[in-house]
């Protein structure tokens, strides 16, 4: 069965900025779902942050494999609800990858437990992005290093925990450096970072970022049965202990308590 | 100059459970605090939640080096703009060590991205406490494990990311196992979750937890300055760049913005 | 294509002791390759210490997907240049799963770094291996925790480095704890050491074990061609570097010059 | 008391070459010791390859609280039993720090257990070495970036095993990038990977290098005592586990036993 991508878009800049609509004239999140629908064993819809429960109900993230996000300009009117509607899918086992200005995502920042912050310019120079662990399903195919002519800038520190991989780094034209592909487990999913894609450069028509969406959107599926109650916190009765064993001194619950919260 | 510890207490068993008053005539934040004030090198004071602010003011944060937390029952009742202040001051610098139950601290699960959940039994069995990772700061002067005959049970899975380190492992009587001491870091601070400590049994009168508690303080202290403006996310002007570049394509920032959150 | 899997046995203890020999009359690597090969899209077959070069010729690793790897009592026989061959492989793209005693073996001893020590006990004794790293691959299908009546106990600490990943936490009914399920990376080579399989304990008979080490071959597969020239560290001439640059200073190197190592 | 160091230089190119002799006419070693000699609590000592046993006798070692290690034109004549007694004392507990092309030094390879290679350029360019990790105790006191003029490239990918941390990243003029400083723990001692020094350049005269190595030397550190039997697997009696156990099976070992290896 194919592996069920969503690209999530924030959906802003496109209608809004010349630059970017005449790059994107359906939308980046369109130009992502066309590249990964035309993968072997993708199938990839979209969803915005203007449709009805900016496009993430409950049905919908069950029946998502992985989902990509995009947002920059609008972070602040993503519904705190939903996020943590998204969080729960992951940690039951749904893959997600932020895509450069969704460092700044609620979603991101609520999973990492860190600011996500890091400097940035708006230069259209030259970034570098060297793969450094080769052989990592999500360099798949790719060189050593592959070249985007016009990218903004993102410098370290980058406000984020260790990651468990660091798959990517970024030289750019002025002098920084960046950790830009960055892999991490949170509960049941798998969580990836892509620091390139500035709104107003082509970077989602790259064959080689396409590659790398591609190869990520694999990486990132989670073919388990998604977990439920990933939340809870369960009460094992004495009577039900592994090794027989008898109750000892005072408590402070009473039996088939659920537990404090 | 001495370390400044903090022990934040949700004090509401001490004052509600006969036997937890018993245990703890003056609550268990004055337990652990009278611990670390017998150690070399430490100051330690006390804040609970019904102090004003939780105890927790920007000042009094600012003049801690370590916090160290203890909740059960009254999680919710921890004001989220509190919870913000405390995790900025982590990501500054300031230590923070959780104590049992505030595996489910909204401090915690804020600074892990995870639901932190865990089994549990509350039925005073035996705890035996592995030191895995020897001649760690936190298990100075420990044997290679220690006993508390009494404990509440915590079993695995713990829904929490993997830890930069694995300090202690738990041995339960009734057949569970437990990663008991695990290390983060989160921006400049240190991150440390220790497991025992139940409400109804004399654990923080242990010597050897004491011990643990001290060395932990010890480790958690970053001497270094707290950073200022933890989350920000600075631009680097184009004439401000490292290496000389100009700008090239088009912006969705003008000159001087602080850009998107 | 089939996943191909090469199980290395020692296959000593299976020869010279009746309890071993009455419950692996043809070797443990014989046990585990039958499980092996009856799950799909993997074949399995083995090699053994007195085969020539220990059954590990150059061109059989090449061949190799996975190799998983039981030894015991002679691994001071393993031949110094085989254990680089296949450490070799392992950075160039071969899977490696290290079973039981295989943690005293040189080869996972020179892919860790470290002692790779721990305490045992040969007293037939339960064994509960419980699952910290729900849905990871290696775990699929698995119930919470699984039982091995019989088992010799490995306690912490284990001298190993931290591990990319914690999947299995042993309770020995003898008291100890171990971290019997770790995922290391070395090179592009996925590394998986699990616990059980004392020789005199018909742990590899079990459904259980068997469909760990199933889960584990295909975790450790790595579907991406087997890379070249692992160990080498290419010069970039000055006049082949990404951005125009001219040699500046003094040199130690003659142009040309393959570096020394 | 203070800590005690020992930088180690391989003292090769200071003597055949004139343009490192000229920068460095008492050895890298000398110039190193002498930094970290003239910073607060540290005594730094010196030894070469020429001395007897290499200046590493097992004494000496035993005094050796954080061991610096330089070497590039002769790492093959480090003899190997030496290489593994100071692994030894790394798993006890003494502090290492590999400076630049100790990267391919039999010391750090034997304790990553990878390849330890890169890509390099001898072109005298710029390196400009980013801190990753603010606040960190190894970037103590330094800005938020600092510049070698002249070194030699280093380029991703660094074949070495995902650190504990990445503290610096650095990009070079020529347009590659490297993981300039990482950590790792291997038993009991911390070991720091530095990246710049090249011998034909001044780095080692650098205030800010000299800053990191000594921030580096204070960070490698363990005060806790040296551990002893560090490669030992301790057998358990079954009349000594911690929990009343009787032994049940056979065994492939006699009582009294000291293992396999």
């Amino acid at each position: 069965m194919a592996i069920r991508a969503l690209v999530w878009g924030e959906n802003v800049h496109e209608r809004t900025n010349d630059a970017v609509r005449a790059l994107y004239p359906d939308g980046m999140h369109h130009c992502i779902a066309s590249a990964l629908n035309a993968a072997d064993g993708i199938t990839a819809a979209t969803a915005t942050l203007q449709d009805p429960e900016h496009g993430l109900t409950t049905p919908r993230l069950a029946e998502t494999d992985v989902l990509l996000w995009w947002g920059h300009a609008a972070h602040g009117e993503v519904e705190d609800g939903i996020v943590e509607r998204v969080c729960e899918q992951v940690w039951s086992g749904m893959g997600l990858i932020l895509l450069h200005s969704a460092h700044f995502s609620k979603i991101f920042k609520r999973l990492m437990g860190t600011p996500c912050n890091l400097s940035w310019r708006e230069a259209g120079e030259r970034e570098r992005i060297w793969v450094a662990n080769p052989r990592h399903p999500i360099a798949k195919g790719l060189p050593s290093h592959f070249v985007l002519e016009n990218e903004e800038m993102y410098g370290e520190p980058f406000g984020v925990p260790e990651p468990l991989e660091t798959v990517f780094i970024s030289w750019f034209q002025g002098g920084e450096v960046f950790r830009s592909g960055l892999t991490y487990r949170r509960g049941a999913g798998k969580v990836f970072y892509f620091r390139p894609g500035h709104e107003t450069y082509p970077t989602y028509h790259d064959r080689t970022v396409q590659q790398v969406l591609t190869n990520a959107v694999r990486w990132a599926h989670n073919p388990a049965a998604r977990m439920s109650d990933v939340t809870s916190a369960p009460n094992v009765p004495v009577e039900q202990a592994p090794e027989p064993i008898e109750t000892r001194g005072p408590n402070v619950h009473e039996p088939g308590d659920e537990g404090f919260r």
